[in-house]
């Protein structure tokens, strides 16, 4: 069993809202408070980090006391690109005084993650893409994502750069939708510290298979930070780690063996209708029940049954392990 | 080219926020303020108005006014049953005492209809439903949306209800999600007052062919009102009518002629990032240059097309009216 | 544990072609042959079987006598709908002559079945419903379905019929597309002998949660047999029973324990490029595991969580049975 | 108008055969037949043509003249990666004999193209990639699928070969699934002389915007042809060109003037129950007919709009060409 570190995206712990409940799911948490619940869980001990906090008056200072207090440590700080000045775009608005907000937005990013000691800079431009047919001119969608997340990159060549894909929401289109086409637009950048956030939801959602897209990511040596919930494939219901892709989430942490993957497992989750606390005790929970079972895993079997690419050998040996199967039959 | 008469969800001209832009694409807008915006328009004249209002002390006499001087009408009252108290569902929340605050507010929006002259209360139950596996007993969610739909509609035989079916969000899938499905729960509500609002891009979202599915409900004298919209069929993205599916469009104004459909035709778009108004006058635009390419349309030709089910006929009929091609070549 | 008898379609262990690998998967297979085959996993004891039957000059007779000396049974009689007199449909064929030659192979599919002992006659009519917007006369195709299947379901009232419902192919949209949908027309037929085949990986296509599904099916009672199988959501992938959806898998299975089904459980796979009777093993494996973790469910525990429509309690009580976490942990 | 050449991959006039109706839709028709029926078209210049030939004993010679005598040219040549003998897969098989069949076949197919003086080979290596979890190495695929393309590229550097990706079918997954990837892929075989086959219907399949990915292939000079058709978004339908997404059509025929596409455009469809003729006309016709509405186009404005993203705008522009909306109201 891996013992792996876990973390949060510390928007989890804080208020939702959608465009239906727009009185909010809850009453607000300030980003001090949502440090607080993370701590709550036990075992998470890294965050994600949005910034602007939230809260008023809430300073670098101030976050950092309560991680020192509650153990916790921030993992990766992310600008809030995408909210209402940002909603035609941030890298690629088309009003180049907008397209340098971001890109100030993102040195400050840099700024308090170094001051929290952060290993990253996020970069999840949701409201980067387009809606309509005919909106867009994708070269120049392209030209600027690359300008955008390059300009941040280079400004601090000593922090590391992470951009996570999402095909879709808030905008119908997302520019960075999938692995392959995010890893073609960061070898444009022309630099060595962006790599990939690699979100297990936002890969079922791409419909990639993400055991397959992980090894892709990793073996061009992009793989930053890696994030896991659920969803139903056609959105980014952000829901509770295996809830709906058991297997293929298994399948997924046995890709992060044998990448040798030693980071942290954040989870991404919107509990939108329970408690955060315990949803992100759930997810580890199950986590730690898969990871116990990778170690009943008969690996040189499953080797040998896909080097033969021999389906219901290897799906035996997977769902044996799962079900109990070898044990009890 | 049939004279429709024009109408929108009043939610249209309000304020937008998602779980992202969390500050709001734009400022609140009152119930009297999206009322007098829908009249710029010009072609609106019916609205489908939320209840309770939005707007600190709107009251009914000043909604009725504001239509009044607009020249506009109330075509239908749609309360909000999926506010923050409703996030565990309206007409089939576990608590009881939250499953008649719904029936009672039902009940408020039917009065409010009355004194509005509106011809339908509407029931968008978004937040009924179910997001895990395992989550829910599917028979009691259907025993409790037919029993709650159905108290409503018998506590007042003279109005006329009807369910907007849509399959997902804000829950991760929502009970009335098709239009069969609506359909076998109105027949278990055992009253003669409820049936559909057919909403064009709930059934691309639902994977159902429009103008099939128009006919289902039509043929079953269940028709109430028919909203507009269009999206990239696997979310409900409420953009302007016509700008994805053009051709199905097309064929969904060619089935309410042929069901005789009299009645407005309401649009329902969420135009986060465009100009409301505009975007308003956009979808009607396409709509009248649609029904006037429908007043070309060899209608004998399609009918001896289709009875052949002659697939390059029928199609080449559908595109030479669309791209004036019998006219150029 | 229910002590489900098992089946399969019997195509499962006969040729395999599509449209690329024109020289198929493997050599022709005759109806004795692939009986011969059924008989080999040992716990098949049931099967639905096509007709016209394969292989050259192979008489019903043969038929009767392979099942008998091989101790296997006919569940189901499935006349071949779709094959090339049948490209634009059986029942809704617009051919009035081809629409009755559908009826009379129906009819004789009855008398087979009556020879054979079999308990339903199934329609899947893959032909019927169309590819082309503008190509078909919806409403026609409907009553066309209605009156087909009706008129083959009248001359025989002794005879139990069922419809499996798929979304698409070989048509790009197949006219028995959903649970509801079926109800409906069969509605319409005024016949008391047509029932619906519920298919696991038809109803998972048709993003319909199975277990809501059936009980839907169930309660209106309209459930004549079950398929499993499971896909990729988006096709009709035919693999083995467990192998993607593990958890809704499990979910339908529970469903099916409160429904009191009592039937049998009948294989749908399309082993391509493995072994037809290891397919069938690995399936009835995984469902019987599946079943055993089904006995240490707490069924109070999950009812009152469902009742509250706890999703991380819920969740917990199935994850737990699966990941044996309750043991472990 | 952009006065482009038409062409076809040969199939469309061949027989077609799917897994239900396994006797076809209809006789069988020899390469040399399909050459003849593909010149009845007219407008049809060029041919993709699978090698080995269809039909006993064709010879390079036959097809030569028959190519000479309908006045028709050779494009491209397609060997049959994807029968019986390679359904485990063909670069990818774990067979390494199997995997060298496939290279000495694609070696076969470039003689093959030079003694027909066909443009480049294809591959599309449909029966690469894996059905079930856990079934793949997903490395080891890519390694061998590099490895195999990338051999066949070497062998001859003055054969130009192109990829041609799509998301499935026949396997669940095919390893060429997006445009983004097999750029990826094909930066990894270090050759010159790979690239990208770019099929509409592929694209819109794996949930790519046409006109943003054939930028993408574009930009980094690996765009070799490009094939026309339509389909339900969901699965490769192969139908007739602006069926379905017509808007999105003309956004493409926009994208390649963009792109100052001078090479000849393919249709890549499988009529099953029409006419292959006429279906080809048809999507002649269609593309015709866009391409002089694309005449029309402002494309000052549409830039206009593009810069300021201004999705109405943009929309107006291209609807009131497609509608005539300019000119009539």
């Amino acid at each position: 069993m891996v013992n792996y570190e876990f973390g949060a995206g510390i928007w989890m712990f804080q208020q939702f809202i959608d465009r239906y409940a727009t009185d909010a799911y809850g009453p607000p948490v300030s980003t001090l408070e949502a440090i607080e619940r993370a701590a709550e869980v036990d075992d998470i001990k890294v965050l994600d980090i949005n910034y602007p906090f939230a809260g008023k008056g809430v300073t670098v200072a101030q976050v950092r006391e309560t991680l020192q207090r509650t153990g916790l440590r921030a993992q990766a700080i992310t600008p809030h690109l995408y909210m209402r000045e940002f909603q035609m775009g941030s890298f690629t608005n088309p009003n180049p005084a907008v397209r340098r907000k971001a890109i100030d937005l993102g040195k400050r990013a840099v700024e308090i993650a170094h001051q929290l000691d952060a290993r990253y800079v996020k970069f999840w431009p949701g409201q980067d893409g387009f809606d309509y047919p005919f909106q867009a001119d994708y070269q120049r969608l392209w030209d600027y994502s690359v300008e955008g997340v390059g300009a941040v990159a280079q400004s601090d060549p000593t922090m590391q750069f992470a951009i996570e894909y999402k095909e879709k929401e808030p905008r119908s289109h997302m520019f960075f939708s999938s692995a392959a086409r995010t890893l073609l637009a960061i070898e444009d950048m022309g630099v060595d510290n962006v790599g990939i956030v690699f979100d297990l939801g936002h890969s079922f959602f791409a419909k990639e298979t993400p055991a397959d897209a992980l090894q892709l990511v990793a073996r061009r040596g992009k793989l930053v930070s890696v994030e896991l919930n659920d969803n139903w494939r056609e959105w980014d219901d952000d829901m509770a780690v295996g809830s709906v892709h058991l297997v293929e989430t298994l399948e997924f942490l046995l890709a992060l063996r044998r990448i040798n993957w030693q980071g942290p497992l954040l989870l991404d989750q919107f509990p939108f209708r329970e408690d955060a606390v315990a949803a992100a005790r759930a997810s580890i929970k199950t986590m730690r029940a898969l990871e116990r079972l990778l170690d009943r895993l008969d690996l040189d079997a499953l080797k040998a049954a896909q080097e033969q690419q021999d389906a219901l050998k290897a799906q035996r040996i997977a769902l044996d392990m799962l079900l109990g199967t070898n044990l009890v039959l």
